[in-house]
């Protein structure tokens, strides 16, 4: 369920790129005009007003609204005007900065579906010309590659299949290797890469009924380095992505430095998906409305528009 | 061009459902009247062929030929009847025996394209429940399995760029690599399992004007091992598949112990594609026709399904 309103009836694409153009128009720009349009249309909706805007005015509309906005709130919105498929992809490729960011590559890869993420890296090579692997692979090196490059190639089964006993025959083996120092990485990047999503969650399972702590726990107290820090993210988007992307929201909305790419992420992203349930969650969580959290810590056009997406 | 013959006009489905219907009846089987039918229709056809004898007779096709012919000639022919991308997933799961025959795994990750093998792997899912990356990493370890689950998980990118610069640095990298004693993997397996073909192959290009040796002959030389032994076939199978399956071919046919399995898999996967051209290429090299040295090494059924695909 999406997370903002859409009006009923919603107007024509070429209405909405008429009041676009209009709020593009002479020196400023009218942003609240903006948000009132784009933060309250669907992916499918977005797509036509940018048809429609381009075939009434003949301008590429994506590079005429980056001219007109700036600063977060551009960065936001150039986010969320793309279909899921094509944003996950340009997310992606901001993951490689001076140092790769790596739990955006995580995300990417064990979030999305073994097909969503296929379409993620279809979309990623139409754009890019190259592969998400070779990104990661160029950008990474030793354990982290393994992992990294591992979980963006793997297609994983996608079936409900759950082989019991292999489940534990696996949930011995990370607990072998997560009790060693330092952690033996090759077998547990070789499960967690492989395995389908619904294997992985029965080996988690049977991990926490054997030794009366989850893996995640489990991996953070034996090991305090970057590395077993990835495998956590690893075992959580896989396990809940809700639960890990509300407590991603808590860290970065109590944190003194906003990580604004990190909040705009999670809101865009799952406006559309679950951002609702997460609201809940987190209110529920802290006392405190995602709405009224984000409002404190964010300022100008891009907490009008985050506010418009997660208000509905 | 298939390298097999087809009639015109071809009989229709249930003519030839019903032809084989007859050469199943009573006891033993007309092998020959099996061969005249399979070994002379297309892909297409076969799948016809399979559904009216299923509509005709109310009895499971494969299984009722599976039980009317038996050895090489049966597997042979249970592996042609497949559509390419069923056969495909059925041979890469038959490289799982005691021993991984690794040689498998990286024909099909390296000589399908990164579209036809992700089809394989889907036939894969859809046939054995769980992925091909799964079974591939639980049965290998070490150098072997970085480069092997590196092979059948990427999707790598299929555009014909090349970026020139690129393929300098990386030939280096490669250089560099191989004269090390040991070989350091690491970068090996990097660019070999995440660079485009194209790519790859400007990669060997200028591997070999830079050090006037080919990187596949430079491997043999420096390194006599199992694991350069497997970088060559990733090598070969990238640069020219048909060199490769025309040399291969001359190996199994000079041996004194036929390799049948080995016999078999290029002929039934290559006669709908290019088999002609390695027909051309094997008699060019060897001064005797590929139909008269299969002739000579094997015999019975066996010999004459071969053949009937090799003859055009």
């Amino acid at each position: 369920m999406a997370s903002f309103s859409v009006p009923s009836p919603v107007p024509s694409p070429v209405e909405d790129a008429e009041s676009l153009k209009k709020a593009f128009h002479g020196w400023g720009t009218d942003e609240k005009a903006v948000i009132s349009v784009l933060a309250h249309r669907d992916a499918a909706h977005r797509q036509q007003i940018q048809q429609a805007y381009e075939d009434l005015y003949k301008e590429n509309f994506i590079k005429r609204l980056e001219s007109e906005i700036s600063g977060d709130f551009e960065r936001a919105v150039y986010r969320w005007i793309f279909s899921s498929v094509e944003r996950e992809a340009i997310i992606a490729k901001s993951a490689f900065g001076k140092v790769i960011n790596y739990r955006v590559i995580i995300e990417t890869s064990c979030i999305n579906s073994p097909n969503e993420l296929l379409a993620v890296k279809q979309a990623y090579h139409a754009r890019y010309k190259h592969s998400l692997e070779e990104d990661v692979a160029s950008h990474t090196s030793g354990d982290f590659r393994k992992l990294l490059v591992g979980l963006v190639s793997t297609y994983r089964y996608d079936g409900d299949e759950v082989d019991a006993r292999l489940a534990a025959v696996e949930a011995k083996t990370l607990h072998d290797v997560i009790k060693r120092k330092p952690l033996e990485s090759e077998e547990a990047i070789r499960i967690l890469t492989t395995r389908s999503k619904a294997q992985l969650k029965a080996i988690f399972n049977k991990y926490k009924d054997e030794h009366k702590i989850s893996i995640s726990k489990d991996l953070e107290t034996e090991h305090p380095d970057e590395f077993a820090s990835a495998l956590r993210i690893v075992v959580r988007c896989i396990s809940s992505p809700q639960r890990y992307f509300e407590k991603l929201l808590r860290v970065v909305l109590t944190k003194s430095n906003l990580d604004e790419d990190t909040l705009t992420r999670v809101i865009v992203t799952r406006a559309e998906k679950d951002l609702q349930v997460m609201k809940e969650m987190y209110e529920k969580r802290t006392n405190v409305s995602l709405e009224k959290a984000i409002s404190n810590e964010t300022s100008g056009h891009y907490k009008s528009f985050l506010l418009a997406l997660v208000r509905n």
